[in-house]
C-alpha cells in the first residue's frame, strides 16, 4: 500500500531535472526506482550510525533489481566532510567499479549527502547520484538543490561542486530512529520556509508540529511542502547568484553561533543555531521598525514550543561577546563600507534581502539582546 | 611588436566559450588580457621548475593591472596530481582570498593545468581559471578542452571535473627552456592531429618540424593548428560521449606502455608512449589490411626523424610480454565479449573509431611486433 501515500515533488531544472519522492517506507522499494535510472551498479555511501540501521535493506532492494551494490561506510559527524574522507569515498567508489552510467547513493544526513554528492561529482569527472536522506534536515534542505562539498580549514563548505541528484527518496519512516535533538534541528528549517514567504505554512506548522514529530501524515506533508519551497527557489536561482539567498534567513546569526561554538555539536547543532537566528532576524527586523513585534513573538513562541532554543543565553557554554559575534558574522558576509547584507522580514512570510545594514545597528541590537538575557 | 604575431583560436562552447591566444612573449602582456576578465585577484599555481623561471613575470604583469596576485608552488612531476596536492592548492587558493569573481591561473605543463584546473572547479564550488601552458604538450593538448583532474590509486585522471578555462595564453617563447625530451613528447601529439584527419597538416609537419623545435614561426603555426584541431573536436563533443574518442589515436597502446613502465618518466613519458602507440596503430591498421603499409612507414619515419621512439623495443627497461600488454590495455578499455574498441586508420588523416576488434587479432599483432624487435 505505500504507493497511495507517496508525494512527488518535481525539480524542473531542464536537462538536470529530477523528482523528489516523499513517503513512508520508500526504502523497501528504492531498488526499483533506482534501477529505473538505468545503472548497472551502485555504491551506497553511509555513516556509522545510519549504515547498520538501513544500508542492508537498501542494498538488498538494489540487488533484487539486478544491480551490483557496494556499501561504503564513513564515520558519523561533521568532521567527515573532509579532504581525507573525499579520498576514501572516491577510491571506494572506484574500487566498486562504478562506471559513468552507474550511481552513487547517499544514505544518511546532510554530512553523507554533501560528501557523497561531491564524490559523485568528481569520480570519473562525474557520475550520477541518488539522495536517500535520513535526517529531517537533509530531507527538507540539504538533499535538494545540488550543493555538495566538504569543509576546508578556512571554513565550512568551501570546496565542492554543484551536482544535482538524479533522484531523491525521502523515506519519512527513517526519521523514527532519529534522535529528538536532530529532529528539532531539522524542524527549524521547516519553519524557515514558512517564515520566508508562506505565512499559511507557518500557521499550519503551529497547528501540526506534533504530528510532524510523532511521524503522522503531517510529517510527510511538512517534508513535501518544504521540498516544494526549496525546489522553487533552486529552480529560480540554481547557482545562487540571486534570491536563493533568501534560504539564508536566520543563517547569518546562526552561522556566527556555530563558529563561536566551534561547530561542537555537543554545544550547538546547525538547526539550533538557525532557530536562534530566525528569532534574532525577526526581533532585529522588529527593532528596525520593519516587522510587527507580535510576529517576532509568534516565531519565538512556536520554536520554543517544539523545544528549540530561541535566545543567545541558551547557547551552551555561552554565545561570546558582541564583538566576537560581529567578527564571526564578518567571516560569513562581506562587510562593505561598514554595512552588510541581511535577510530581514516585514512579517511572517515576508522576508527580503536587505543590503546596506549598518554594522552599528547590528551591534546595538546584539547588545540589547545580550543584556536582556543577563540574569 | 608581439601583437602582429598573435593568433587567436576561438573555442565556441556557448556560455563557456573562450579564446586561445598563441604567440611569442604573451607572458609579458598576460596581465592586461587576464584583467580584461574582470577579476580583482588571481592565485598563480605553478611547479618548482616553472615557477622560478616565469611566475614573477606573470605576477608583476597582473599587479601592474591592479590585481592582487599570489603564487602557489607545487612539486614538479606527475606525482603532484594527487589528493594531497588538491588539498594544498585549494587551501592556498582560499588563503589568497580568491572569491567567486576571481581567478586561478595555471602556469605550467599538463600536471599543473590538470591540478589547478580541478582546484578552480571545486574551490567555492567553482571559480574561473586561466591556462598559461608552458610545455608543448599542454599548449597543444591538455590546456584545451576543460578536462581537469588528479590520479587515484585506481588509475590516472580518475577524479576530476569538466571545467573550461576562461582564457588560454600559449606563449611559445616559454618552450625555449623546455628540455628536448619534453619537447619531443609534446610533438607526438602535434603529429597526432595530422594523422587523425588532416593529411595536409601531417605533410606540413614533415617539412617544418625543425622550425617547430627551433622556435621559429613554424612553432606558433603548429601550436595554433593543433589548438584548432582539438577545439573542433571538443566543440563537437564536450563531455566525451562520442567522437572526442578520436583524440585517443595511439593512446590505447601508449597508455598500456605507461602502465607497464609504471609511469616512471625516466623510462617513458606520455608523448613517447603516444609516439610508439601511433606507429603501432598504423602498423596494426596495415596488418588488418585497412591502411597502406606505405602510410605506416611514413608515420614511423617522421616520428623517428624527430628523435621519438617508434618501436616496442625502444621502451627503456622493456615493454613486458604480450600478455602483460593485453592486460594493461584491458584496464584502459572495456573488453566486451573478447573484443575491444580501437582507433584505427585507413591512411594518414583517415582515422576512425573501430569497435569490435578481437583481442586475438591484437595478440597476434603484438606477438609479431615483439618478435620482430628481438635481436
Ligand atoms: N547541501 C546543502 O544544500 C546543505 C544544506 C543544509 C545543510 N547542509 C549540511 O548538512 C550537514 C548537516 O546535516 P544533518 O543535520 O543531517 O547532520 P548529519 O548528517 O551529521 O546527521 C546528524 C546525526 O544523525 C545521525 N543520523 C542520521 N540519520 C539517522 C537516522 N535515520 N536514525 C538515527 N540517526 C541518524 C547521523 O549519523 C548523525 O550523527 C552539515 O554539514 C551542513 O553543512 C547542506
Ligand atoms: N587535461 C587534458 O585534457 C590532458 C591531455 C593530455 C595530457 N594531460 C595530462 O598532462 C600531464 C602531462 O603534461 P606535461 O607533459 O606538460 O607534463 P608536466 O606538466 O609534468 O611538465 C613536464 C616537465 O617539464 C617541466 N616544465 C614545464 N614547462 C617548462 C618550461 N617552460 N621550461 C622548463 N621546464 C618546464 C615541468 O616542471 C615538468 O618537469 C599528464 O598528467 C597528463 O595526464 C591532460
Ligand atoms: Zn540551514
Ligand atoms: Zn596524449
Amino acid at each position: 500500500m505505500p504507493a497511495a501515500s507517496i508525494t512527488t515533488v518535481p525539480v524542473p531544472l531542464g536537462d538536470r531535472a529530477y523528482d523528489i519522492f516523499v513517503g513512508r517506507d520508500l526504502l523497501h522499494e528504492a531498488g526499483a526506482r533506482i534501477a529505473a535510472l538505468g545503472a548497472r551498479a551502485a555504491a551506497i555511501v553511509t555513516d556509522a550510525h545510519v549504515g547498520p540501521l538501513y544500508a542492508e535493506t537498501l542494498a538488498q532492494s538494489l540487488k533484487q533489481q539486478g544491480l551490483r551494490a557496494a556499501i561504503v561506510t564513513v564515520p558519523a559527524g561533521e568532521a567527515t566532510k573532509s579532504y581525507a574522507s573525499l579520498e576514501t569515498v572516491c577510491d571506494a567508489v572506484l574500487e566498486a567499479k562504478i562506471e559513468r552510467g552507474d550511481l552513487v547513493v547517499a544514505l544518511g544526513g546532510g554530512v553523507v549527502g554533501d560528501l557523497a554528492g561531491f564524490a559523485a561529482a568528481v569520480v570519473r569527472r562525474g557520475v550520477r547520484f541518488v539522495q536517500v536522506p535520513t535526517t529531517l534536515l537533509s530531507q527538507v534542505d540539504s538533499s535538494v538543490g545540488g550543493k555538495t562539498g566538504i569543509n576546508s580549514r578556512h571554513g565550512k563548505n568551501l570546496v565542492g561542486a554543484f551536482h544535482q541528484p538524479s533522484l531523491v527518496l525521502a523515506d519519512t519512516a527513517l526519521l523514527d530512529t532519529l534522535p529528538l535533538r536532530e529532529m528539532r534541528a531539522g524542524y527549524a528549517e521547516v519553519v524557515k520556509y514558512g517564515l520566508i514567504d508562506d505565512a499559511a505554512f507557518f500557521a499550519w506548522c503551529e497547528k501540526n508540529w506534533q504530528g510532524v514529530f510523532a511521524g503522522g501524515p503531517e510529517r510527510d506533508e511538512a517534508v513535501a511542502q518544504s521540498c516544494r519551497a526549496k525546489a522553487a527557489v533552486v529552480v529560480r536561482d540554481e547557482r545562487e547568484d540571486g534570491d536563493r539567498a533568501l534560504l539564508n534567513l536566520g543563517h547569518t546569526f546562526g552561522h556566527a553561533l556555530e563558529r563561536i561554538t566551534r561547530y561542537e555539536s555537543a554545544r550547538l547543532v546547525h538547526g539550533e543555531g538557525v532557530a536562534i537566528g530566525l528569532c534574532l532576524a525577526f526581533r532585529f527586523s522588529a527593532s528596525l521598525g520593519l516587522c510587527p513585534e507580535a510576529d517576532a513573538a509568534r516565531v519565538e513562541a512556536h520554536l520554543a514550543a517544539t523545544g528549540l532554543p530561541t535566545r543567545l543565553a541558551q547557547v551552551s557554554g555561552g554565545c561570546g561577546t558582541v564583538d566576537e559575534l560581529l567578527d564571526a558574522m564578518a567571516q560569513d558576509k562581506k562587510v562593505k563600507g561598514g554595512a552588510l547584507t541581511f535577510i530581514l522580514a516585514r512579517g511572517i512570510g515576508k522576508s527580503f534581502i536587505a543590503p546596506g545594514i549598518a554594522v552599528d545597528s547590528v551591534r546595538a541590537f546584539l547588545e540589547k539582546e545580550i543584556n536582556a538575557s543577563r540574569p
